[in-house]
This record gives structure tokens, sequence and C-alpha cells, in this order.
């Protein structure tokens, strides 16, 4: 079997069809929703691009692998998907973006060469590239923001695209009176990028995908990782003026939620993205572009279920679809992902395995609290690996793919969020350590703890599935907090650094060393077995005290 | 300025004169203490000998680095001392005992070859080795404990003495009616070692200390790691008989201890090394022969302090003395060390600084909460360097050897206990990750937090400074229980992973992404400077979506 491990960047919860959207049809996401489980509780590590993708790709907790923030690369040697799978026989390719940042200066202390197959595979995130592309290509007066090559913007430019940066100047940018209009302007998110819509980044990695399919060696494991629907918000024709502020709905927002409001919370409200999604112009001009790059996203797939079925290759390749975090689109007053409502920490996760043992699950939802870190263990379980649950801190989730209820199924979700490198940490006038926030979250309750010294917020999603009431802000649950405290503490405890070291390694030694002589405190040495003590005895070979 | 960082293997802290030991006699260690401060309140991160060394190494509490007991691996990449040290001009050497295991299947995967400077550093826990010998070459049915050779072995060989095995043969036996008489063997304490006493392992060891500062390239850190006063408890002649029965005080121990013991506990207080220590006719044994390799140790540290004067280096050499734990000696019911009384968790720490900085403090004690990955700290700091507090969790010392009193010094000592590997673990049922122990001791209060479902217990070392009465017992403390679980919930959630990320580093990044053209959310360009948007308008280059 294969693994098609499908990744899309801001793909917020709720704009599937199959996940209630009234306005956005997304069939080929609903088929596969309808061949396998969509889970309803899934939950990211941490609701920010690059801390969460590493959780996905270690299998562990932000706190656990470090890399907890755009950009902080990942230790070197810290083990990966890719490590993992490799070990059982099978590949493990990268199509698109990992937004992982290598450890170049671990590299360098280990005599790592990234042009080594070992030093790629560090700078890869475990990954072989097929093709990576973070999808990035911003530029300003300081140079790239991603400073690697773009295969992306190499294929625009061999397809005759002119200028240094066509993925700036035609993928994301449209044309008003002969002038570029930037994609990071709002007021262009309605024109059309000035691009053939099989020229722009959807189509471009899913026709890399079909050749990989073609040509990979099997068994593979593919993470297909799309940039879109990411802003910049601009999509080509025909998909521009596919929706309109009539498919935008209200804002999920409260005045409650402002007054008296959590102060790191308050300080996310007044950014300027979210200032500007506060703004009902500026969600009835993003969100139909936002909707329109998730439709073509659902285009692009349906190009990808074509190919394994004509191929033959539906049978035998687990596909999961899936992203790195949610959009708050202007619901709570805020904009981008950064916090834990829903609308950015909980995730679409759909699985469709293809064997006959989770013919009892097709069509189904599962609501149990699943989390990113899983996705690692069930592939290597999907693999025929065993999980090394020394190290992935996620579990498998084949169980509930075939019907089966695990036993002592964890009982909070957990999240982080590390805002160091924020203007709101200087805002609050926090120190890097202090700039980070835990989410704690039982299926009903969800506690936010902060350092810093603040208050944690608290919501409870039965009686307020809006979360607009911070319950923290009076005295009155204490008893909840406390009981979620409870868990970040068990959580805090946990053993996620033992990487070297299996439990079996462990019951397996136990009382080894006495055979290796260890005989600490014998009285006469009758109390152990005579050939532990063999070497022990005989006849003196000399004596040295007299001398 | 060098350093001689002197470790000497399961010294209790109450057994030197400076410490008031009312029989044992160790000018040289006192004058160490005059010359320098004598630390009373310092603890180590794990009371047995592998973890606890890991932390001394790296920094870094067990659970952050993972090497939560011996023979567990410390991991590939892992930051030590030596990588601290050299990053800043100062060689790392190691003269005698690490008791680090290799994490040989991760320096596979990442093709490095323990032959290489590189791959040999990362065997040798960052240290270069001068000489390494774990001073444990006890042997049995399946072999070797430690498979590596013996540098020791080999020396007693080259001096004459025959057999595969002398250390087990001569500097660990005496003899009994023409027959080997082990060192194993509790009745054989009394006996002088079979050996010379300048062959055998603590001159061995000072000798090549002597060597090395001849001869080693300045600035250097010495980690002179000795296996004394370790058992096997055997000391050659004149020291076998200078202690004895009468210089061995009575066990601090009641019976209050054993009724209604914690589980965790009373599992240790009935191994068989716990069961020899209750009894006073082994402890009257033993402890005589442990007093004796003190004695030996500080005759030894004499030849250092002599030398060291004699060149002239004493003016230009910090000196550090400590251990990696205590030994229980019959205390509290127990033998060995494994729990967290003060005589197993507790160490002396004596620190030399020869700079004139360091006049005002010399001759006195410091009672602050010291740990012992502060060590690593301080002598990152002694070379000059700046503490990278985001990979080192430990604070330098210099601001107490200075006389200052450095602001937010900690407010707890932690220390942790994994006991997966030992035959407690399976006398309790318990799975690897449950057989673990936090301590958390705030200078009065001492709280052992142990995961598994059993109920912690507490200590008040001002009521009860011998530690007899676990309040935990009964439930009238649960005020000081909340606050110190508190502290280690705190700590739980400490930043330790973010090794490749500093404060700095991150202070430094913030607000850079808007220079490399991440410009979100714009209303129309305006809200810029208009450098950050050059890359994003002018003239559009073509027109492609008409195509």
């Amino acid at each position: 079997m294969n693994i098609l491990f499908i990744m899309y960047d801001q793909l917020r919860h709720d704009y599937l069809s199959c996940a209630g959207h009234p306005h956005l049809k997304t069939p080929n996401f609903d088929l596969v929703a309808a061949m396998g489980v969509r889970f309803t509780n899934a939950y990211v590590q941490s609701p920010i691009c690059g801390a969460s993708r590493m959780s996905f790709y270690t299998g562990r907790y932000t706190s656990s692998h470090g890399a907890q923030w755009n950009g902080f690369p990942l230790r070197v040697g810290e083990l990966t998907l890719g490590d993992h799978l490799r070990k059982i026989g099978m590949d493990c390719w990268l199509l698109g973006k990992t937004h992982m940042k290598a450890d170049a200066e671990g590299m360098a202390r280990l005599g790592l060469s990234p042009d080594s197959v070992i030093g790629a595979r560090q700078s890869e995130c475990g990954f072989d590239a097929w093709v990576r592309d973070d999808g990035l290509w911003a530029e300003g007066p300081d140079g790239f923001y991603d400073e690697k090559r773009s295969p992306y913007n190499e294929y625009l430019k061999s397809q005759g695209y002119p200028g240094d940066n066509p993925w700036a100047d035609f993928a994301n940018a449209g044309i008003e009176d002969g002038q570029i209009a930037s994609g990071w302007i709002l007021k262009n998110a309605a024109k059309p990028a000035n691009i053939r819509e099989e020229d722009s980044e959807t189509p471009w990695l899913t026709s890399q995908t079909l050749d990989f399919m073609e040509q990979a060696r099997t068994p593979w494991c593919a993470h297909v990782s799309y940039i879109k629907p990411h802003w910049p918000y601009i999509v080509p024709a025909p998909y521009h003026d596919m929706f309109g502020p009539n498919h935008v709905p209200a804002a999920r927002r409260a005045e409650v939620e402002r007054e008296d409001a959590h102060p790191v919370l308050s300080a996310y409200m007044e950014t300027r993205v979210a200032e500007a999604f506060q703004q009902d112009a500026v969600r009835q001009k993003v969100i139909p572009a936002y909707m329109a790059l998730i439709k073509q996203c659902d285009d692009q797939l349906g190009r990808i279920l074509d190919h394994l079925e004509r191929t033959g290759a539906l049978s035998d390749t687990m596909i999961v679809l899936t992203s790195d975090h949610g959009d708050y689109l202007g619901d709570h007053w805020m904009g981008e992902k950064d916090m834990f409502h829903e609308q950015a920490v909980k995730i679409p996760l759909i699985v469709y395995d293809p064997r006959d043992a989770a013919d009892a699950t097709r069509g189904t939802t599962c609501d149990a609290l699943v989390e990113a870190i899983d996705l690692t263990a069930t592939f290597i379980e999907a693999a025929g690996g065993e999980v090394p649950d020394h190290i992935v801190e996620g579990r498998s989730l084949l169980p509930w793919l075939h019907g089966e209820v695990p036993e002592d199924w964890r009982q909070v979700a957990i999240s982080e969020y590390d805002y160091s490198g924020t203007g709101q940490a200087v805002k609050l006038g926090l120190s890097p350590r202090d700039a980070r926030l835990f989410m704690v979250f039982d299926g009903r309750f969800k506690l936010i703890h902060a350092e810093g010294g603040f208050r944690p917020m608290l919501f409870d999603l039965e009686t307020d599935p809006e979360e607009f009431h911070d319950l923290a802000k009076d005295d009155n649950h204490q008893a909840e907090i406390d009981r979620l405290y409870d868990h970040l503490a068990r959580w805090g405890r946990r053993m996620s650094q033992r990487v070297t070291k299996s439990d079996a390694e462990i019951i397996a030694g136990r009382g080894k060393s006495l055979r290796r002589g260890i005989l600490t405190f014998l009285a006469d040495g009758t109390e152990v077995p005579p050939e532990w003590m063999e070497k022990y005895v005989g006849p003196a070979k000399a004596d040295y005290t007299g001398d």
C-alpha cells in the first residue's frame, strides 16, 4: 500500500461541503470522505505553519521537537516520518511545502553536508524531495523571505513568464490599468490572477504529483503539500468570480469578546490583519477568493482521484486530506490563525484506508479527540511497522478506521503557541519564553494557559459552541480550570526525550547487569548462582600487598 | 584560566571534615574549601551515575537530555560542555569516568564514524578523551558490564599484574588462604586490596592528571573523574585499617519510616543492597572501607594541589570538587542511592575561583539552592563565554563566588529518577514510563511525585531535618503539596528543546519578514513604506489571463 498524504495550507475545517459549508461545493473532498472516515475533532499541535508541520512530520509536540515557530530550525537528528518509514522499507517523498528550516549550525557541527544523501534528508525534514517549494516567494528590500530556489518560479519562467519573480508578478497578482495589481493588496482579491489557470500553483503541484505517481518506486509515502488556500488571496479565472459577497457568512463574533478580553487575545485582536478582517468590506473581498482557491484545490484533487482510479491504484493507496491550521476570516475579531478558537486550531482530516478492514467505517465521521501527531503513528502502522512510542507521541488512527474503539484514548488534546517572535510579544513586554500559550481541550472545556503571569482563558463548547464567553473572566469555574491544569501538568511531565531507548529495550534489559558481574554487597557469594561468581574466585594470581 | 573539574563517584556530602564528619579528616578538600566556596545545598538532577552525569555534562535536566538512566544513550547531537567550551576557544578533556553511552544508532543514521574527530566527541560526551575509564570492569557469564577497553586494566598489565582482568583480581580483591577474596563480597571489605597502593585506581588517575597538566595546551577544562569511593568497597594498604567500627556512626533511620511507607520507597527498602545495609555488621565492615577510599582521594588531591602550587598554576586554575550523587550507607533503611533523601541527592560542591573577584568569599559557605546543571553554565562563563540559556538550563555560580546575590535565583531544585530498568519497577508492576519520580525541594519542603498513580511524599526539613516523617501519609499538608506541585507544573512547561534558536536571535528577528515582502492584507499599499512595496508594483509585464 502507498500513502498519499495531502496537506492544504490554512484550509479551515468547515470550508468543505462535507463539513457543512452552505455555499462551497467540494465534491472530491466529499468523495474521499464517503470512501473513508472524516475526523470531526482533529487538532493541530500549534496554530502556525512551521511549528504545526514539524509536529505532523515528527509525530511530536512542539515542546518536544523544539521548532516552535516559523523559521526555528528543526534540530539535527530529530527523527521524522521519513526516518521511521525508510527503516521499514517505505520511501518517503515530498512534493511542495514543509516550511522546515534546516539546522545549519547543528549540521556543520556534525560535519553533515547538505549535498550528501544524509545531509539532504536532514535539510528536508527527513523527506526525499521530489520537488520542494514552500510557496512564499515574497520579496522586499532585504531580499526574499525564502532564500531557497523556487521550482515553481523556474517552471513559470520555462513557460515564458518574464521577470525574476513571476510568482509575485503573475501567480499572485492581477492587472489594473496596465499595472501589476498585487495580491498582497486586499482590493485586488477579486481580480483574476494574471496567469493561465493550469500554470497556477495548485495545478502545477498536482501535475508534479501525477508525474511522481507514474514514476515512483513502490511502496511510497508522498507528502503532497499545497501552499493554497493560504494567502495571498487571489485566484485565476475562471475561479475569481465563482463566489461573491452573497456567499460570505456573517462574521462569528460578539461584543462580549472584546470586553475585559485576555491581554494576549486582545493584542491579537489589534493586529493589522485582525483589524482588516474586522471590516465587512474586507471579508467580502477576501472570503470569495479564499473559497475559490479551495474550489480549485477540490478540482485538482479530482485529477488525482481520476489518476488513481484510472491506474487501479485507488485500491492500494491510503489517502489523507488535511491542513496545517485554519483561518479566522474575521471570526472572533481575528484574522489569520495564531490562537485556539476552533476556526484556527481545528483542522479538516479525512482518511481513506483502501483495505477491507476499513469497510465498516466508510462514509462515517469520528468525533474522537485526534491530534496532528497521530498521522506519523498512523503511517508507520499502515506501512507495517510498530510505532516507536518512546519517540512518536501521537497514536495510530487505524483502530478508529477499522471500527475499533481504542482503550485509553487521550482525554485531552494539547496545542501550543510560541509567539515570542511577534509584535504582540513586544507589545505585551514579554521575554521570549514568557510568550508561550498552551491549550488543553477535553472535548467540552478548552483551557488556554498563558505564560508570563496572565490569567488563563476558559471556554465551554457545550453551552457556548461559538466560544464567545471566556469563563475565566470571573471566578466561578475554578474546579474546571484546576482539572484542566492537572491534565497540563501531567502532560508537562511526559517522557518525551528518551528517544534512544524503547520501552521494550528497557524491559528486556532489566537485571542484565547481574550476569555481567555487577554483584553488589554479597554476604559470601552463595546468594547468587555460581556461574555469576566464576570470574571472581580462584587461586590468587600473585601477592602484591607485601611489596 | 584553566578549569579543573574533579568528580568523585558516590562521595556523600557529609563525608568530608569541612562538612563536619567527626572522624574522617580530609585536609586537602578542606584546603580547597578554605580557598573557595563550599555550597551546602547542591543537588544532582538524578541520584544515579549515568543520568546525573549527563546533566552535569549538558547543563540540562534529565527529562531534557533524555539519558535518564545508566546505559540510556545520550542522543546524537545533544550539546555538551565540550561543544560550548570549544566554541569559545577552550579545550575540554576527559580523564576517567563519564558513564556515557554513545547513541550508536543515531550516529549510524547520520553517517558518523566513531573514528572521526566529530564521531569520537559524539561518542565521548563531547570530551576529547585523554584517558577514558569508567572504572567498572565487572565480568560475568554474559561478558563484561562495560564493553570498551580499559586503560586502567592495560596499565596494570604493563606493571606485571597477571590475568585478563587485574581490576577484578587485584585492585578490587584481597587474598584469603591463597584464594582471591573479591571486593564484591562484604566480608572482604576490611582486607587490603591485593595491589601496590600507587597502582590502585585513584593514584593511577591522579598520575594521568599530572601528566595531562604538564602536556596540555592552555586554556583547558579537564574533567578528572574518579571511580572511587564507589563500590566495590575495598582499599589497599595502608588505608585498609585506618578506620574501624568505632568510626562508624549509628544509622540514621527510624521505625516510623517503615510504617505505611510509600510503595516506591518500600520497594527500595527491600532490595538486597538495602537489606545488607540494614545490618550493623555490614555497615561496620563497609563504612570504614568507604572512608578509607575517601581518605585516599584526599591524599591524591594533595598531589594535584602540590603540583599546581609547584608549577604556579594555582593562581590560574579554577578547581571544582564534587560528586555525581551520595550513598545511603544504611541511613533510612537504604543502601546505595536512587531516592531523594539528602544522603543520596545532595552532593559536596566546593569551587575555588583563583581570580581577585572571588577574594571576598574565600573560605565561606553558600546555602543557595544549587543544581548540578549549574556547573556547565559556570564553566562557560568562567571561560569568557555567554551562557546559551536556550540550551543550558543551569545558571552560572560566578555571582555567588564573587559575593553577589543573583536576582531571581531559583526557588526550587528539581531532581528526577527513572527506575524503569530496575527490579523495583517489576515488583510494583509498572510500565517503563510510570516508573519515574520527580523531586521538588524549596530549601525546606521536599515533595516527591511518583508517576503510576501513587500518592506523593513530603518532608519538612525544618521540623524534621532527618527526613523521617513523610507528611503525605496523612491529609494535613495539602497546601504545601499543592504549592510544590505548582512549581513542578511550571517546570514541566519549561522551554527546553528550542535549542536551535536563542532568545537574542528571536528578538533580533522580530518584524524581519516585513522587509522580506510578507505584506499581508494591505488596503492599498500606502500603509507600508514605499520600498517595502517596490517589488510588487510597476507595469504589468504581460497579460496571461486572456489566453
